[in-house]
């Protein structure tokens, strides 16, 4: 069981608003002094997408490259040697990249009814082709090769027409083959050839053109922050960039910066730590629980329930966390109707539950002393405390061993339903009691949240 | 409300035995005297498998060629402008149905965990495009183009050693696009090119190589049964055929002999007609309710929900039909996860209904005057009634309009559960007190059955 | 030194409008019987076209498929390997044979620049594939597959509208690959399946349609003529066919056939025996030496010279043949340049020297006793001997040893320029005194006739 | 008729030696007073190699991508629409690039039969294509897509072993459709991101790595010298790169410089003045008259013929100048054998003229005052002149007006023969009487070399 101190949240918020004039210098220490625009704990959940390249052999993983080419792994040696003609490259994939179902409002549309309030696109995985008409990506973009279209572009826009959800961009700093990269590496990242004439460029581009609201950084290829000049990339962000006032970026931005410096923290990816943190902090995770990019072998038992989605989700809130929901889309532009059922579904919840998580804060015990499975979340300005079960209990009742109550004063509802009978316990908490419902007049499944008001 | 005389279905299973040595003229009198093989009756649940070379475009329909080329209709004019070169035929499809994920063994652990008992694979379509390496289908067959697998026979051999399942095989008559069948046509049907040199020497194949328990045929192209010679062909396969004690046929062997002659009535496609035929008959359907073969632009709403499904599959067994659902897979050889989940969330159902579908028969009455949307079936050596409801009552009983009672001889239980107390209904039946359970003691979701016993 | 009896001929020729009104039996004897029609003598040069499928991979031969996956030779097993995915079939070749390029009066203009007088274009190979829309070969035809056109038709239409060459199909009785062939062939010839389903109505086919001047036969697959019903199919068309008056046919149409039985004889690919035949021949060669097929690895010294053109041609004729150069066109329908050079060079050597060639027949002697390399013609009307020398004389003259001569009345000129000096020899024929020319003043290259007149 | 002071040579050629010390400045002026290295003037014969991703769709023109997607030209989009699918890019030909018969030593081996003593291969061209692995062209290189070979290295390495031909390389600096340097060109070349991060790094990369004894370069794309920083780029590859001491360079180096700055002059494509010029230059033609990639389509009308190559040598050589001419290989890493065919022709005519063509220098007169088509070099060494009649008289003599003769001192012979009798002419010269040669006795075709001592 963990306590946080509310508190600092409301001065983090009173910074941010503060600090507009403040100009942050190239160092780690002032970088990191940046409050987190408040939008984004406000959200609490996001989408992920991967899609490029790697969605052409969708197998295996959005890996493929590395795996096959570099790793030499045995199953994706075997699985080119055995579909494609000797000396197939990966680029050749390229053309392969066709999109042609590829419709960002139906994306859109799917994505608000998830209930996430931002997504985070792969405008550049490490494998180095962009969804976007790089000038700095000449050939090897979504632009020229492929898709010929601007996949960042159109869904930004669609993004900002059909819903209020925030933009977010994935760019992975190194990449695995340019050879400018690899000459850097091998002179120890003394040169910095491919900083200067690519990553950087990129980085700039896409902030510059499509104003996101979270950077989201990935890939440091094991080179220092220093190499990809980072610090003074962001302080540019921060400072004077058109999206200076509210862009969200997370921690991996150099060996060694993660879960240490930059925005958010990610710590590792499906970072889940079940209990609180003092830093903001995002777990970024997938549905289909081996890849990030779409699979096509992938079967129904790799694929998280919506039940696990929401099991994680509740964890995650609790424990002060966002939960960034990924989604790896076909070569040819479709969200496979089981990521449509599961994300559907996590927005029917949250259009039941969404209360006790967004805007939502930790509360000061995360999890229940008595009832496993059961997790907390708090609202500072109406003082309501959500209890959200993962399990209905068989008994007819549910104990609370965490919150404070008192007669006459705390009132108990089931959200999407309404109040419901409870009664103290002597060793501290509360029994409340559940009502008898038909599977037709449930307000949900999965999970239900219990509000209570007028305890602490 | 209907009613049938159950006495028929045990003759006609007598008649079965005695009338195995009888020989079978080719005139539909002589055909349509066969009994049904009985094991056919007991399955109820098939699964029917569309794919093809139109698995390849996988847009809009099987049907695509047709809709392209001959109907031109706009949406597959303007699918093909957009994205293929000029000049681009049909058969430059063929290649790129490349099978290469798929596993039978897969695929016929999912048609097992769906509870289904017999699938029907299209071994050749309206494209004419054989899944077998047929001698009449030079260069247009899976073993010549594309897979260059004996796609039918390793379905077979995957089926009848990992499964009990019984094996069904479609065939199209007509083709489309045959220039030989185009030739009959315009000659009024008076030549027969087609059917001597290629419809025929295929069926022949397709049962004396792979012995199929049901051949589905499909597609007369307008053309009377005897263009087709169907009768002679069914004469010889229901007296010489290495499958004739056992094989079942369908109704669809020529202009006008559908729900008609031949064996067990299809009528239409989706056919469901809500009451007790007197033929026995079957229900073919599809998940995605817009297509039989693959769409890669089908979205989670094309899809029946589980529930849908367990809603058709009830009445229609109540009806004294069979359901064969239908799954498209892709080009390279999946079921798609959506197909999967729905088909072992079918199985998860029927794993605790079973009792009530397999080895039933209609009721006298199909469903309850009372009670909407509750479904009656029968099983004759136990004397059992089971009563499906699809909905769960909210005031805790349900009333039974239909059974006739009597306190201390009759019992109803709930399948899955334990039994449940009841009472008589002054104006006739039953009420029922359905539990109050938790959704984790729920025997099953989407539908419930009550057994009764002691009750007529 | 051969000799031969001009009378024949002219018997043979007399026949041909006295036997018009004759029918054949299906029995060799009758078959045999029919005279050739006179316009293939006089036509003496004809452009053989191997074009098909094979001209795809355009490697080693137009045999490529039967020595990829029949023979499993290793150059062929090796290029596929290199080049091509794992199990890539012949049949995917097929959507490549593109003939975007394919120009048919482009074609004509070559053909007829070369002074060719007919062409024969493989309208199917041993391959199956048929250059025209087969209804008995759906989706492996030229219409249907690849070019999208009628090859066949288009080539037809352009050579009668645009010039006097005769045109000539070839066909091919057996196809390696054709199950149906193969099943025949498993049952020792005693079953016929391809024949009467594949072979034969193609054949009908095609003469219906095309109207051929020549039917150029082959592949007779080691199968006897009993099992093509190849006398009941030549019956037909010497009778009733619309070209029964001028067809010219040749003699490969079951096994033993070959240089025995039909029209003229072929005996052997590139057959030049060098002295004079009883019967009607033909030399079908190659400018490729290697290759009939289009070979993309051919390099200039695998191409006969001109003057290796221009001297088998030369000998053919003398010795009563018929010359067919066979040209390999390209996958995307082109004549190579270096093809339509040689074929141009021809051209202009018989426009200087075609009145030797043309409408002559074999003199008494084929070749001159004392200069070697020199070969004789003759035309019976003009009672004209042309001794066609394959070199120059660097002496400034040449002794023709054959030809019987009196002064006075005796004449001898230079086809291309004008009379020459001779004087007569003891030992029997005659000095030809050649002039001293310039290369410009040369009438052409390679080969030179001397025209005799008032000579014996 | 011109004159040239061949003592200018002379001085030239002690230069060389002498200022091998020198430094040159980064400007016109110091670049330009470098002497060519001699062996450039004495190879006179070089082969000119265009292939890239052009030579894939192989139509119309090297120019094809502008053509097509720039200036829109209707034959080039026509082709595109017919054979291509929407939106098919220039970046999809790549993979179709596939060299698989290219074979370097066949390559060099009919390069070093044609008599040329130098070959310069495309590089890259304006398509921005590398035949090389730069690393500043990623994907867009022979070694990533394509061939997947070092495309410049295998032929460099060929040559050197298997011949004594130098190495040229062509380099275009422009690159139609690269993003940087459009973006530079829409700054008015204020902007130079595209030189220092594309063509400088790879031009010194050319250079250090296949150590070039020729560089050509081309395409200023109408950008001044001092955007392509040409004089830093030059002084450096004259002061300090490894093939300082050698390597001639050519004027294409920025508007304005050509004909005017840099090494030897070009001037324009198919440059042929006529005269002499005071600079060294080359006449880079094309045996394809339309193109110098290599067209499908070309027809042989569209080739020059061995005569017209061998008047445009001695026409070239007479003037000062060097001749390069192109072949363009095919996609398929081919020299069609109508190129092969032309270039050994040359080399059989240089066998027996070479004499008259390497290490010669312009005489004093360049063609003949009295006889057309008669052309002029020498050699200093032995003081011979040689007259290069482009046509055998026919009168058996033929004037030369030029020369100063004198008799028992002079002597005339045909190269490849013997010596002539000659006569003085009143008016100046001298008639020279060729012998009577039989075609075979020809020492040569096309042109014929009558070599002159003892005359001035």
């Amino acid at each position: 069981m963990a306590f946080v101190h509310r508190v600092g949240f409301v001065i983090l918020l009173f910074m941010v608003s503060y600090c507009m004039c403040k100009r942050y210098e190239p160092t780690w220490e002032s970088i990191d002094s940046r409050p987190i625009p408040g939008w984004y704990d406000e959200a609490k959940v996001g989408i992920f997408i991967h899609w490029g390249v790697f969605s052409v052999p969708s197998f295996g993983s959005e890996w493929f490259w590395c795996y096959w080419r570099d790793k030499k792994l045995r199953p994706y040696v075997d699985f080119m040697n055995k579909n494609y003609p000797p000396g197939f490259t990966y680029a050749d994939f390229g053309p392969m990249f066709t999109a042609e179902f590829f419709n960002p409002k139906q994306w859109v549309d799917i994505f608000a009814s998830s209930g996430a309030k931002y997504i985070v696109l792969t405008t550049k995985h490490h494998e180095g082709f962009t969804l976007w008409g790089s000038k700095n990506s000449w050939n090897w973009n979504a632009v020229d090769v492929g898709p010929r279209r601007d996949l960042v572009g159109e869904l930004a826009t669609a993004l900002r027409s059909d819903s209020n959800l925030h933009l977010g961009l994935y760019h992975s700093l190194f990449e695995w083959f340019h050879p400018l990269f690899r000459e850097d590496k091998a002179n120890a990242y003394k040169t910095n050839y491919f900083p200067t004439t690519k990553a950087l460029p990129e980085l700039y581009d896409l902030i510059n053109t499509y104003k996101p609201e979270v950077l989201w950084s990935d890939g440091d290829g094991n080179a220092p922050a220093t190499y990809w000049n980072s610090t003074g990339f962001l302080a540019w962000l921060y400072n004077d960039s058109p999206v200076k006032d509210f862009v969200v970026t997370n921690d991996r931005w150099g060996l060694g910066t993660i879960c240490n410096h930059g925005g958010y923290y990610t710590c590792a990816d499906r970072y889940n730590p079940g209990h609180l943190l003092k830093h903001k902090w995002e777990n970024c995770m997938t549905i289909d629980q081996k890849s990030w990019g779409y699979r096509r072998e992938a079967v129904l038992s790799d694929y998280l329930s919506t039940a696990d989605i929401i099991k994680t989700l509740v964890e995650t809130v609790s424990c002060g966390g966002n939960l960034l929901v990924n989604v790896g889309p076909t070569h040819d532009g479709r969200i496979a109707p089981i990521f449509e059922e599961r994300l559907r579904e996590m927005g029917q919840w949250l259009k039941v539950n969404g209360e006790a998580i967004y805007n939502s804060t930790a509360w000061r015990a995360q999890n229940d002393t008595i009832t496993p499975a059961l997790w907390y979340t708090f609202r500072p300005q109406e003082k309501a405390i959500y209890a959200i079960t993962l399990s209905w209990p068989s008994n007819g009742s549910i104990i609370l061993g965490e919150p404070k109550v008192s007669q006459g004063q705390t009132q108990v509802a089931l959200l999407g339903y309404k109040q419901l009978k409870w009664e103290p316990v002597a060793a501290g908490g509360l029994r409340v009691y559940m009502p008898q419902l038909s599977p037709s007049e449930m307000p949900c499944s999965w999970a239900w949240t219990l509000k209570l008001t007028g305890a602490s």
